[in-house]
């Protein structure tokens, strides 16, 4: 019986080293070598090409080697088996470093700052707002908007989130489902994206979203922090929304093609931030860990954890 | 009866407006008018000029209109009343927010992602440490302090404090007195000083100290964050260890000189990030209504709050 590594993008061999450390207890082949398809019991992911999972007789789950699933779902071919998405403890913690810095950035005008101390200006801003007078609103409510939400409260700032189906967090406003979403918006001043990337997502962030965002907040314009996937957001419209106002700032860590192109606008826009898709950037050791444990629990009969449901897309 | 606001370097109008708000009992009057000394009961003061105290038999208490108290202590000719610090919840949140915005932007690189993004480059650290990697060090474990190492602690970061007396903070490890300096110093990868100015901690921020920073942390190079006083660091000292290395960055909010000279060379030091001392701006409304509340319970012969240890300096 084998563990099937079918990657593309990142460099398979550390993954596979890995695995064969997590679980000894099988096979561990690549896409890139002859392999037995009928010796497939489990297939670890990342961006495989449509089609590579397929004609596996014997394949029993999928487990994704990242925190996103679409690129798992979006295999017209993929087997009908169940897929895994990873849940990481680390993985979280990361993203949340990554979302409470640029909300901090943001709040406290780092860019004015950088500026004023490249051209010798000792200026303070006395209406620098504090963190309780602005409005976070987080789309996505899973374990990382979660966990980040709860982070920014934690530090006092004024926190909604949205999701699709209402969630009830501690001291977060609760939005939920399209009905919701201009309310919501109306009272965000930082728009941070942790939406998962599915059919009804996909472009969601574009200039009629941005244009529901408050105009009334102690920032001056509005800010967005897409920290989930790039496919959620239309560049053009940010690009647009940046030049009449609509926004003030955007912080991207993801992007419609990746690596970003070289000629992209984005990179010396002066009210762009940008970081190459490392939010959070999976700990290879704790992935092929779950992944080991994960094949533990449906070898001893225990359903698999973390299922990702195929309909909805994650 | 009448309180007296005693500032230089501040526009004092604002203040008096505010006085004559929070105060209205009393009249409020300014250095800058003649007024009548023996009706005066109270001072507020920011960097008043030596002596401008004295002579004011009927004064009862002093006032710091900031968080520092130094700037009321280095008056030789203060009078022997209680002087009352600004504790204010507001101030602390500020304090806070600033230390963390920094300690997060030097564990994810900022000024590494920046250049980056200035040069069109792509490109991921996938050695990128998460905060429970890199070990924060508090020196100065006062409201603030305590508060920042809190904050720090919950997003996973590996917290230690100093002060010159011990405290113990949950999952902060604590180090107390000189004796136990160089172990603090040792296991320090990000050195927060929010230390009060007191002759025994002036100019402390000095090659010695900063040369008993860990070596082995996973930013590569130990980093310092002053947003205590100017008066605790030697900023020719910060600039030699930025040149041979045994600092890899510095975040100012304080400086020896404030404003800073035009023309020093922190300004345009690739590792230098500053901030015009304005890390935890006082909120004027909040403060003036601290000294409202004080002056009540003076007149109602209950003792004054968070007063200052004159002899200790805080």
């Amino acid at each position: 019986m084998s563990l099937l590594v079918a990657i593309r993008g990142w460099t398979p061999e550390p993954w596979i080293a890995r695995l064969r450390q997590h679980v000894p207890q099988l096979a561990v082949v690549s896409l890139d070598d002859p392999f037995d398809q009928a010796a497939v019991r489990y297939a670890a992911t990342w961006k495989h090409p449509p089609g590579a999972l397929a004609g596996l007789p014997n394949l029993k789950a999928v487990f994704s080697l990242g925190a996103g699933v679409d690129h798992v779902l979006r295999d017209p071919a993929l087997p009908r088996v169940p897929v895994a998405r990873v849940v990481d403890a680390d993985l979280t913690h990361r993203m949340v470093e990554y979302v409470v810095w640029h909300c901090l950035a943001l709040l406290r005008q780092a860019r004015r700052y950088a500026r004023q101390q490249a051209e010798h200006i000792w200026l303070d801003d006395r209406g620098q707002p504090s963190a309780r007078e602005v409005r976070v609103g987080i789309m996505g409510l899973g374990v990382m908007g979660a966990a980040a939400a709860q982070a920014l409260v934690a530090l006092g700032f004024d926190v909604a989130g949205w999701s699709r189906t209402p969630r009830t967090l501690p001291q977060v406003a609760s939005y939920a489902g399209q009905a919701e979403l201009p309310a919501f918006l109306a009272r965000t001043d930082l728009l941070v994206v942790l939406l998962p990337h599915t059919p009804e997502t996909l472009g969601i962030i574009s200039t009629p979203l941005l244009r529901g965002l408050a105009r009334d907040g102690r920032l001056g314009a509005p800010a967005l922090i897409n920290a989930g996937r790039g496919g959620l957001q239309r560049e053009v419209d940010l690009l647009a929304c940046l030049a009449d106002g609509t926004l003030g700032h955007v912080v991207l860590d993801v992007f419609e093609t990746e690596q970003l192109p070289t000629d992209s606008p984005l990179w010396d826009h002066p009210k762009v931030t940008l970081t190459p898709h490392n939010a959070a950037v999976s700990d290879p050791d704790a992935i092929c860990a779950l992944i080991g444990r994960q094949i533990d629990r449906l070898e001893r009969g225990l359903p698999l954890e973390h299922e990702v449901d195929v309909a909805r897309g994650y």
